[in-house]
């Protein structure tokens, strides 16, 4: 802990932005609970800024990356922070290398066009909670490194990874099957999944584009039992997950 | 349509909130979609103001109700609103009268003082999606008839009632078995549930509180596969009710 390392205000600001982010490659991680998720990660830290209460709380954690920390007022601190109730940490962090968008065994998740970063953040941690580590996005689709999209999270996008492609090359070349939710498709609670495949989820007002449905060469559907017109993205995409799980279990 | 109506312009500022909403007992319907769907309904609209372009298209279904009408400038309609993108039509509708809360053959569920309107109009969305009618809130849930609720349920407030009530004099009455979702309780995928029961939903951040989790006498999980902590309380419902639909089929 160095008194003299000055506060990075104007940093933490400048990476509420994409272009900022992407020019500098580093992104926010805020609140007490994803920076302790953090801490225990192995992703590059460049500079902690925390409440005077949460240093006392973790100092021996808190010390363990060796990049600067500022310990300040927690007033500070909320006032710095893109969160609401954030009174205790912000960390600048490296993002990690760009990987490749290749195809696993398992389930994979591949977004379309996912426009609002709370439900990326929300499918992050669908994902995680289902195993799945890699989802796959469309160019279009929102910066995983939104802070809105990394709170989101819940700490999930250090588990589940988002790899940002052209997603119709991707899907077009797939060794394995490609599925999306409709209303007319199988049913879910009867048809046979196979071990490996692709869950394309689509744009929260649009659903899946025009140009990426052409790959989907199985329809699901979740059976409907009332009167709703549909489900949003990420509780299809939970409810699909769970059956697809269960039916290889 | 008589043009000397005068534009309901303050009424609608107020009931934005609660406390006017409960003395007047009337609601805001916001949006396209959701305002055809309210005028198929057999609730009361005392008012409705659409945008000119509104009018014209469904100017034969806008005058069953024979409530006044004033067609106004689209840019009109999305000042009044407390939808962002709403520039089509926006109905005053009287609020059903107060139902009791009995006990109903079938899937109940019970809310738990859920704070957030959006999560509110999910989780009505979710039931209904779920063929379930009733929902039965603790007094500290928040009001069904925010429009943020109302918005969110996107029609499906028409289908899935909310009625608040005293919810542990509810529940430690209840005949038929009460279930919560927590993480060392009974797999889904493999538990058997009952015809009739009732499921417990907790508050976004504290989950089911303490006063009411002695009434949970069967506790639930969603079997996890990866990393994540928690599911959301919606994500968690839709797929308890998911599995719960499909034991019963």
């Amino acid at each position: 802990m160095d008194k003299k390392i000055p506060l990075p205000v104007n940093l933490i600001e400048k990476l509420k932005e994409k272009k900022h982010r992407t020019e500098k490659g580093l992104f926010l991680v805020e609140g007490a609970t994803s920076v302790l998720e953090l801490l225990d990660s192995n992703l590059h830290i460049e500079h902690l800024v925390v409440s005077e209460a949460f240093w006392n709380d973790y100092r021996g954690k808190l010390e363990k990356p060796g990049c600067p920390i500022s310990p300040i007022h927690e007033g500070e601190v909320k006032k710095m922070s893109s969160l609401e109730h954030n009174i205790s940490a912000i960390a600048i962090v490296k993002q990690p290398e760009l990987a490749e968008a290749t195809y696993s065994k398992g389930i994979t998740i591949a977004l379309d066009g996912i426009r609002d970063p709370g439900n990326l953040g929300t499918l992050v941690r669908i994902a995680d909670w289902y195993g799945i580590d890699t989802i796959i996005a469309s160019d279009d689709t929102t910066d995983i490194y939104n802070p809105k999209a990394i709170a989101g999270s819940m700490g999930s996008f250090l588990r589940t990874r988002v790899i940002y492609t052209n997603l119709a090359d991707y899907l077009s070349n797939s060794p394995v099957p490609v599925f999306g939710t409709y209303l007319n498709g199988e049913n879910i609670h009867t048809t046979d999944l196979p071990k490996s495949g692709i869950l394309v989820i689509g744009n929260e007002s649009n659903g899946v584009s025009k140009h990426i449905s052409q790959f989907i060469k199985r329809k699901l559907t979740i059976p409907r039992f009332g009167g709703a017109e549909s489900l949003n993205a990420a509780i299809a995409t939970a409810v699909v997950l769970d059956n697809w799980r269960r039916s290889l279990t």
